[in-house]
């Protein structure tokens, strides 16, 4: 049975998954990388993004790491959303925005990116992205069967995790909470009252000083 | 020197510190005793309330009631919101209000009581009420002077907090994340963006659910 996943969805301590004012250059707004820092000297992230060369070392194996890797386990197709895809909002002006990952994104499967203004699918090495008007439920089935009996990865951002979250469709939820309180932006719990009903919740604490919770079914 | 310190604040995850719909018969609002959940079962609070026949024994004394009984340590005075000392709201009808802790409050020492509307203080068992419409700083100049050496507890509720923590007042802040979504009621996080800039933030988990924060400098 494929199950819908979550993984390494970072958020402040007031719940907000990105801050304001994303752009090109400012992809979190105002959260800048504080979000991320946790996952960037991961094991991880670092053979994932090729910067071991930059890098300290070769990457943390630690409680980070096992959370980070984990990601990748089983995963046969992603649904983000548009906001993922890139900063721009509205009606596409040409195709030239491929996303951020450049030429052999680290997805290496199908992508179905949600936007009300479909565009040409296109590949970009082993990932293929698919551009799509769907419903939550839609899309699962879409990206259920692409996966071909593997796992789907909803990879974000906050306002798509809610609106499967609003239709229970999500199976494994893994947020990361770093100690920071970002006071604006986008939060992951608006609408969610009640959600540890569905859910088995479990947390630990990591030495980087973030807070993994897993929420599972 | 006289410190200000928060313990045992629990919020949800969504960083609700109360729910909605106060009143006398629910003190937590739609939150229910859910906030509280961890602390019951402890040794501090099992002696504190002297429920301990009820209990199914003498309480816990692992982690939680580690952090719990940290409450008690060297604390000379406390100050709280009106809110905290209950539920009504504008002028008092009467004096018959005297708290929700019965004649031996488990204070046993000056509480200072923030309210706009004033009334005779009294004494109730070892603790005395003092009810004073003052600043958050001029409040703490009172309770310090009163906690004669030792520190001051601030109670809560969620704003008495915030607009302490407004005024760069708070020296430790201890908060307990219960794993709920309450998605309504009184939120600590409310204007403090950039919190963790003047504090040391450290995280434990504990095995009953709850994450522990100490915000602390």
């Amino acid at each position: 049975m494929s199950r819908l996943r979550v993984h390494s969805l970072a958020i402040s301590l007031d719940g907000f998954a990105t801050g304001e004012g994303l752009s090109t250059e400012a992809p979190f707004g105002h959260a800048g990388g504080r979000l991320m820092e946790w996952f960037f000297p991961t094991r991880t992230f670092v053979e994932a993004s090729g910067h071991e060369a930059e890098a300290q070392g070769p990457g943390t194996r630690g409680i980070d790491d096992a959370f980070a890797a984990a990601s990748w386990n089983g995963i046969g197709a992603e649904i983000m959303g548009r906001g993922k895809f890139g900063p721009q909002t509205g009606p596409w002006q040409d195709d030239s925005w491929r996303g951020w990952w450049g030429e052999e994104p680290p997805f290496h499967s199908p992508v179905v990116v949600l936007t009300h203004h479909p565009r040409p699918d296109f590949a970009a090495g082993e990932t293929t992205f698919l551009f799509r008007d769907a419903s939550p439920r839609d899309a699962l089935a879409l990206a259920t069967e692409l996966a071909d009996g593997l796992d789907v990865r909803l990879g974000g951002g906050a306002t798509t995790i809610r609106s499967f979250l609003d239709e229970d469709l999500v199976d494994h939820l893994h947020l990361v909470v770093v100690p920071i309180v970002l006071g604006r932006g986008v939060r992951i719990w608006d609408g969610q009252e009640g959600l540890e009903g569905r859910f088995s919740v479990e947390a630990t604490a990591s030495p980087s000083g973030v807070v993994h919770y897993l929420f599972t079914r």
